[in-house]
Order: C-alpha cells, then structure tokens, then sequence
C-alpha cells in the first residue's frame, strides 16, 4: 500500500509518499511544492492544484492522509490554507483515492503514543520508521512524512481491529 | 461583459449570472449548488467543482467576482468555506477567467453606496438593478447576484477612472 501525506499550505506543500509492506515503511519520495508570494492567489491555487495532480500521476498512491489544522492559526490564515486543502483533496477525490484527515495531536498519538510530544520528538521517530540518515528539511515535509507514517499507522490498528471483529 | 457572482459555502453556492452592456444589467441565469451534509467532505467538494464547471461552461462569463468573508465566522467554519473557495477559484482560473475577490463591506459600499447597509436593503437595490420581480431566494443567491452587480459597478469605476486618465 502506497500513502501520500501531504501538510497543506498556499506558499509552501509538503508531501511524502511512503510504501507499507505489512508492517514495513519505506520512504518512496518526499519534498515539497512552493508558489511565489507575489503571484495572483487563483494562480497559486492552480500551481499547488497541477503539482498535486502531477505527483498523483507519477505515484499513484492507495491513500492521501492530510494534516488538519485547526489550532493556532486566526481566521485569515485558516481561510487561505483551507484554500489550498480544497484542491488537493479535489485532486486525490477526482482520481478515486481516499483521503483521510488527521488532526496534529493523532499525528502525535499515533507516532510517539503521546498527543502532546514536541515536534522535535515526532520527527525523529519518523525519520528512525523511515530509516532515514537525517531528518527532512523543511519542516513542512517532515510533517508530510509523520502524517503519511500516521495513516500507516492507523490502518495497522484498524486491520488489526477487523481481524479480532472476525473472531 | 458577462459576469458570474458567487457566495461560496459547503452546503450551498448561490451564482448569478449578470450581462452588463453599459450601464444596463440583465439577469441571465441564478440558484444554487447544493450539497448533501451526510457525504464524505472530500465528494461534495467534487460536487461543488464539478458543478462549477457545467455553469462556467454553460453561461461562459467574462469575468467571476465571489464574496470573501473574514468575519463574524470561526476558524472550522473558515476552513471549510476556504476549501469550497479554492475549488470555486480554480475551477475559473483553469478556464483562464478573472477572479475578483469582495468583502462584504465592498458589495454594500457598491450597492447601497453605505459599507454598513442591512442586508435586506442591499436585496432591495439587486432586484430593482436587476429589475426582478421578487428578491431571489434563499439568501444565498441574492449574495450572489449582489457581489455580480458590485463587480459591474467596479468595473465601470475602474474604466471610467482609466478614461480620464488617458485625458
């Protein structure tokens, strides 16, 4: 199973796609996608709309897991990422691939089994699932990355939950 | 000059079409897209940008004017109407149509010539402007066609101010 995770943003996306083999991660592609501050706003929107769409294409992952944000941030801000989150879903909803939403504690929970651990502390667990030498830069990415691990994560619970349903 | 007028939302769209030749406005088209609550968020945002698309090819307007709305709402409510927005605002800037961005208080100035009119006195000014019988209803719609007629008013500002510049 392939998952992409994506952290919404209008000036910057981070994204990961990562491979799940029962219980094995493997990092497949990560980085991000950036717009230009001076740029028409329906222009950005139609940049984040055709990388996404691009990546989509190229990956082709089972699953999207996006990071909501619903904390922290005032209403404008709140407006102009919802922006964004709005064509990425449309993206992944218009080639058939679920997406599921994950708020930043059960990214937390569900990485570190603690729902208030730094950010410093998800990250270098992320990086340890991945086996990778460093951790990601920007942040925006490693976000992507927890995210992706997240929905991972989630679906190991959730298989695991059915199977002891079917007992 | 066509223009499409939008009050964005999740559960309901209002659009008006409007054609301005000079200062005369003739309503061609106005309603609703409407969204069933019980459906998964990511299909009724498709639902939204695929219904978006018919009427943008249907009535193919020149220019789309939507309603931005900082205030009076919170930061849940703000994302997902942000997220109907972007899929509103791609929808026309992948058809290469301008998009123009109003706050409430610019609809009212441009309507009633008062940033702080009631709203049944901004309906009252669409319908005679319009020369409709009846305020169209719900709500939603007349938002619509009251943000179209503000950006024809704009508009014969802005090309009124570019001719005495050329003076």
């Amino acid at each position: 199973m392939r998952i992409m995770g994506i952290d919404p943003g209008i000036a910057i996306v981070g994204f990961g796609f990562i491979d799940k083999l029962g219980s094995k991660l493997t990092p497949v592609q990560y980085g991000c996608i950036t717009t230009e501050a001076h740029t028409d706003p329906g222009l950005r929107l139609k940049q984040v709309y055709d990388s996404a769409v691009q990546l989509l294409e190229t990956y082709k992952p089972d699953a999207v897991a996006i990071e909501q944000l619903f904390f922290n941030r005032n209403v404008t801000t709140a407006f102009t990422v919802g922006q964004a989150r709005g064509v990425l879903i449309l993206a992944a909803v218009q080639r058939g691939i679920p997406v599921a939403e994950y708020t930043p504690m059960q990214v937390k929970q569900a990485i570190v089994g603690y729902g208030k651990a730094e950010k410093k502390q998800v990250q270098e667990m992320v990086r340890m699932f991945l086996k990778l030498a460093a951790i990601p830069k920007p942040d925006d990415v490693a976000d992507a990355l927890a995210v992706a691990v997240c929905h991972a994560h989630s679906a190991v619970l959730l298989s695991k939950l059915n199977g002891e349903a079917l007992r």
